[in-house]
């Protein structure tokens, strides 16, 4: 450990910029020469170990501008990669599309695997369907870049499961055909998460194509269910505790976007309990001339239960869910007053002219630290264009909550459940009413003066030029809570999706110029991290 | 028309079986020289006249036994045929499916048109989609078998456009492939209106392949836009009412199904104004948790204003609705009480422990003569299996009233759309509400005492050896109150579709039994119209 302390601080001081360019020559001749040392090393005694070390220190020194112009002339590389990917319809959520989502793990696996990574794809069981029905879930892929125990290690969780997209949906162009316009590349998970994984992928192959060691070394978790709620990945990462993930220090998720056009560093999301209601009454659809009237209609129940979840206003109408969020301090107030946040430029963006809230604090507040309830839709009902004249048998509506601590999702799913049957009570239905929570994932919350986001603040300085937004997510990343609990480490959310990126909705893309520029940040914080003293673990 | 009605008192009386079975091979030669009767009496003159028609009237002795016996020897042809029409998916909903529904009505004309029938398709103009683009409306079949102007002109009215159908609604066949199961033919359409239409065509053909007069002129209207409002029709009754519709004494409508295993003549049917309920308000979907919040949600105003529409009771909660309409008679509650009805056997054909009322006036009250609303669906939001975190941006609620006399579609259009307006106003959305009425069919009723009805209960009685019920239909013929307006002549409705056939849903089927025997229902009851007086009419 002390011996590792020493090695950093003797660490090229990454902010000395006109050092850099001035051993900029010096250096091309170094590495090629650490080539060699590289190879021998594993042969060398103790005895040598200390003076080789000052050598590599000096060989290590940041090389920044080099990294960013391989970045910058590898573009088009990195375009094509994308679109490669987004090709691939990789929906977690759509039962029918698992093959596609396999295919997307072994590629993954793949990509990695070539670049000399040890990689392993991760049986994690299978899903159980609503109907009882089970179903292998995606492999996880994980992947290891060096093992060096002087170092620290991090670990890039990401996912490559997307969202569904339909054309008909509204998209300007086919969701998995990447199409770039004006320097924006559209395509169903382009931003979430698909470039981010890349880019992280990158920032290590950059570094192995100008053979340069890792800073660090970088380990990879890639899962193919995030968007569905990581059903396995859980298990997984207990199970892995003590085995892959031993010695991991850090860990960094890349699974959210900017606030605005200055980028970000994210220190908690929302979490997400999903929820089916389904109402199931005659035994099958019914012609609403011939059996309406005579039929309790199973669709009147529900929409009458989903209008007591929330009033117009925005207030949680099931009991229990508002008074369990943790209350609103000062310095929360102060930091969210401080964010710099067009209201009007985030209004044009929606395309709406008035927000559930007119004032700033307010509006983030709700937006990041309390919940709120989204109904997505209904299933089973007429939904296609058109004017069918039906009594729908059995209909199912989707809702989520997005819950802030201190809520507990075992809690919001009795509350949910034990509310929905008390008003559907009320309304003395024959319907047979079935409430079912599919997604639990849990929010989560960190310290920004963590040394974590100290190294992340400068790496943002020196790529962007200017200082982050310390900002919040809506959004959930399922995982970062249970790593946290499960490993006890830290954790840093570093986005590179631009706030306009379209996140789950319709003509998502990723701008070439957060794709390149993210990647160019993921190589530099890669070695501020590296500068992290043990001490502060 | 007085020689008319001679050669009519001159017919064969339709009860006294034993002595059509008596003059059986006696006929079969007749039918013989007819033949030649009928190719030369275009030249005869005035003067021969009458001793001809003697004759002829002799020869026209409705020869019932052979035309059954045709029939049933052809059952297979006639199912051959129902599968060749189902196959195709001339489902009027949905735009995408217009040029199948083009095909349909060729393929309709091209049928009448080889059976000799003077055919037109006639062009009804365009539809006007609510995007603002147009479409050309399928064209309406009409044909004319016979042109004697000393008989009866029927009109058979019918459709062969579709409700919409897909394998993953919960078919347990494809619906555009007519399966058999056990005497059940399984698919779109079948029972609504496919079949009937063709069972009115294989009566004709049937008169035509026994070389048999029809006792009346048979015309035919066949549309293809029934199951979306008949749109376009309306106009081309009133334009044609002095042309092709002239010489019609009646119509005969058999879009509609009985109550039980007991044929049925149906003399009144609800109407249906269908509404779509459109909420807009970002220009595009949104992330639930990114926006969830913020954002004030189009699907919780939609869920909002429809929950105010109807009470778990059944109450309509519109004003005005309800007080329209036409109060119960003590006439028709008598009438509802004789009426055979198994409540237990409805509510196991259904599916459900409960009706929304439990005593049999009640139930039949409701479906037939008071108004209800149901909610078929929501289109723009997520209905697809599994999770999408989706804020959709655009929802439009699809929800139909079925209107009874003395309620009006353009009164009900008011008040319907400014109560949603009303409700929609109190929740203070920044988002857009538009509510369309996209159909307004009016309801229908007749007298069961007329000639019609009476001829009605002979042929059932003569094929089914049983009395008809005597019901009203839930569901619309849209057309029916527009031929009563504007031609002013009289309507029967004479369904041979069976109670169970689920039309609008999922395995809709018509059994051979009802196509069989309901053909020689038709056959028979070609012939009992003809012995209508004139003065009847």
């Amino acid at each position: 450990m002390n011996l590792a302390v020493l090695l950093q601080t003797n660490h090229h001081n990454a902010n000395q910029d006109a050092e850099i360019q001035k051993r900029k020559k010096q250096r091309a001749k170094v590495c090629l020469s650490e080539e060699t040392d590289t190879q021998s090393r594993e042969k060398m005694n103790i005895p040598v170990l200390f003076s080789v070390l000052l050598v590599i220190s000096t060989v290590q020194a940041f090389q920044y501008t080099e990294l960013a112009q391989y970045v910058d002339s590898h573009e088009e590389d990195y375009v094509e990669a994308l679109r490669d990917w987004v090709a691939i319809e990789s929906d977690s959520s759509n039962v029918l599309k698992r093959p596609d989502l396999h295919r997307m793990m072994e590629v993954t696996a793949l990509k990695l695997r070539l670049m000399g990574g040890a990689v392993e794809l991760v049986d994690i069981g299978e899903q159980e369907l609503p109907n009882g029905q089970t179903l292998a879930l995606p492999k996880v892929v994980t992947a290891q870049f060096g093992n060096d125990s002087t170092k620290h290690t991090v670990c890039v969780y990401g996912h490559v499961d997307v969202q569904p997209a339909k054309l008909e949906d509204g998209w300007a162009t086919e969701p998995y055909n990447l199409t770039d316009i004006r320097g924006n590349l559209y395509g169903r998970g382009a931003s979430d998460n698909k470039a981010p994984v890349l880019a992280w992928i990158h920032a290590v192959e950059a570094y192995q194509a100008l053979n340069m060691e890792l800073p660090v070394n970088v380990k990879f978790v890639i899962e193919g269910m995030e968007e569905t709620g990581s059903n396995g990945l859980d298990a997984m990462i207990v199970a892995q505790r003590d085995t892959f993930l031993s010695d991991v220090d850090y860990i960094i998720i890349s699974d959210c976007g900017w606030l605005s056009r200055r980028p970000a560093l994210t220190y908690g999301t929302r979490g997400n309990c999903y929820f089916y209601a389904e109402v199931g009454g005659p035994k099958q659809d019914l012609h609403s001339g011939v059996y309406g009237g005579a039929v309790i209609e199973p669709m009147t129940d529900l929409i009458g239960i989903l209008d007591t979840l929330i009033s117009p206003s925005g207030n949680i109408l099931i009991p229990g869910i508002r008074e369990a969020v943790a209350p609103l301090t000062d310095e929360e107030w102060k930091m969210y007053q401080d964010i710099q946040f067009d209201m009007d430029n985030y209004k044009n963006k929606i395309g709406v002219d008035q927000l559930m809230y007119s004032n700033k604090v307010d509006l983030l507040a709700h937006l990041w630290r309390y919940p709120t309830v989204t109904i997505h839709g209904i299933e089973g009902a007429f939904s296609d264009p058109g004017t069918k004249t039906v009594i729908p048998a059995k209909v199912t509506a989707k809702f989520s909550i997005r819950q802030v601590p201190n809520m507990e999702p075992a809690m919001v799913k009795k509350q949910v459940t034990d509310y929905l049957h008390s008003v559907f009570a009320k309304r003395k239905s024959p319907n047979k009413l079935k409430v079912t929570m599919v997604i639990g994932a849990k929010p989560w919350l960190v310290d920004t003066q963590h040394p974590l986001y100290e190294a992340g603040r400068a790496a943002v300085k020196r790529v962007f030029d200017m200082d982050p937004d310390l900002i919040r997510e809506g959004g959930t990343i399922p995982i970062a809570k249970t790593f946290q609990d499960v490993t006890g480490k830290s954790i840093i959310m570093m986005p590179i999706g631009g706030f306009d990126d379209g996140l789950h909705s319709q003509n998502e893309k990723m701008s070439r110029y957060n794709y390149i520029e993210g990647t160019k940040l993921f190589i530099a914080y890669l070695n501020e991290v590296s500068k992290i003293k043990r001490t502060s673990v």
